[in-house]
């Protein structure tokens, strides 16, 4: 692990690190030591490690709930190197969309190619950051991830038992059906109502197919990118009664 | 309005009230004067003012936000006489419940029925407790209730202007949908998976008909009477965000 920067604002400490070649972000309180639940944010699709859903998400986290935060950039975004393919499959999608097309295989061709390395990606991450002090191994770790976001976080929840807690949703992809069916821990599953990109019916099915036994759908209205503030807070709630809290914030 | 008894515990007066011939229950924080927004419940079917689910959501709203709570006996239930009518219909239902075979009619005339006597007993609740200086007349006014609550709520959520804010649910009756439609307010929506005396189909298109920009649909999985206790925790966000709170808790 390589940090490039370190910053503090708010009382929160910023650091941007590279592991191997993937780059991501840290926010942990600039008061605190010692170990601390962590949840990772998976960020939207043609988003990045520190575009603002993740920062809106993760300064809260830090404030209310002392908790050590990350983010990292997902193949082809961010600070990592173009990717031919998914640039590729991208362009193909979004041509299609404008043409009013079937977007067909190219879009679960799209997704299945990120999440080969993105999902590596996330379990070499946090091998590394439970090794930082102000971290630690034994700590719970919770993931929080909407849109492709959330079809990241379904393969990854399901892949990894370190994950204890997770917020999901914005997603409706019928070939995430077993692996949703393979994840039993708590779940914040968020959709919105009017939400063309993923549609109603099908985040139902995707919720639906969830194992947990702890599992709320938490819908309003509006389209895919209007999920409102007041969901922030919910899912503050939702890590602090599953992941506990720490000082130092 | 004739008190009837007062009794303290756990930092919350619990006054009961008779107002006409309706009887009640008030809570509001033991040691509070003054005005504070008021919050008022709707009991379940077959339950009472004091019911469980009635005063597991009152003593949070007391001691969380300071506010005043209150409860009356829908017509037939807890300390009100025998409604011959309803009790025919009561019996009715359950009897072709029982049975196995569909209840008709009788589920609606039943609803009518209640909601023909307890709308109006809930306005003229409010009218009184509003008069009262540890309650006030120009604070914001909140309604809870599911099931039964929920199919009285949305009757007297969309005809009374002073609640400005509902938590509702466990309902589907088709027949509110244009009751749903006249509310504004923001609410909160609770849908139990599971549920077969409200199947998530007819919730849904109950929410959906909701005539709210802020309304927030909660599933949970499981039946009728398995709402999750955070629910109760993100009932009180909901009202604070929305009512605000007040000392004196």
């Amino acid at each position: 692990m390589h940090l490039t920067s370190e910053t503090v604002a708010d009382g929160v400490r910023e650091q941007l690190f590279m592991i191997g070649d993937v780059p991501g972000a840290l926010w942990t309180p600039a008061a605190g030591s010692g170990p601390r639940p962590l949840v990772l944010i998976g960020h939207g699709g043609g988003q990045h490690k520190k575009g603002w859903e993740v920062v809106s998400r993760a300064f809260p986290y830090v404030r209310s709930c002392g908790y050590a935060v990350a983010a990292i950039d997902a193949p082809g975004t961010g600070d990592r190197p173009e990717h031919p393919e998914i640039q590729r499959l991208v362009e193909l999608v979004d041509g299609r969309t404008a043409a009013g097309e079937p977007v067909g295989s190219a879009w679960p061709e799209l997704c299945e190619t990120v999440a080969s390395q993105l999902i590596p990606d996330w379990q070499t991450t946090l091998d590394t950051l439970q090794t930082l002090d102000y971290v630690g191994a034994d700590q719970p770790v919770g993931y929080y991830g909407l849109s492709q976001g959330g079809e990241m976080g379904i393969r990854l929840v399901a892949a990894e038992p370190r994950i204890t807690a997770a917020v999901l949703g914005l997603v409706g992809s019928e070939w995430l059906t077993e692996a949703a069916a393979r994840i039993t821990v708590p779940v914040e599953f968020v959709l919105q109502w009017d939400d063309e990109g993923a549609p109603r019916d099908s985040v139902m099915r995707l919720f639906d197919a969830l194992g947990s036994a702890e599992k709320t759908l938490h819908a309003n209205p509006g389209s895919h990118f209007r999920v409102p503030l007041f969901e922030i807070d919910s899912s503050v709630r939702f890590f602090a009664r599953h992941l506990g809290t720490a000082g130092g914030s």
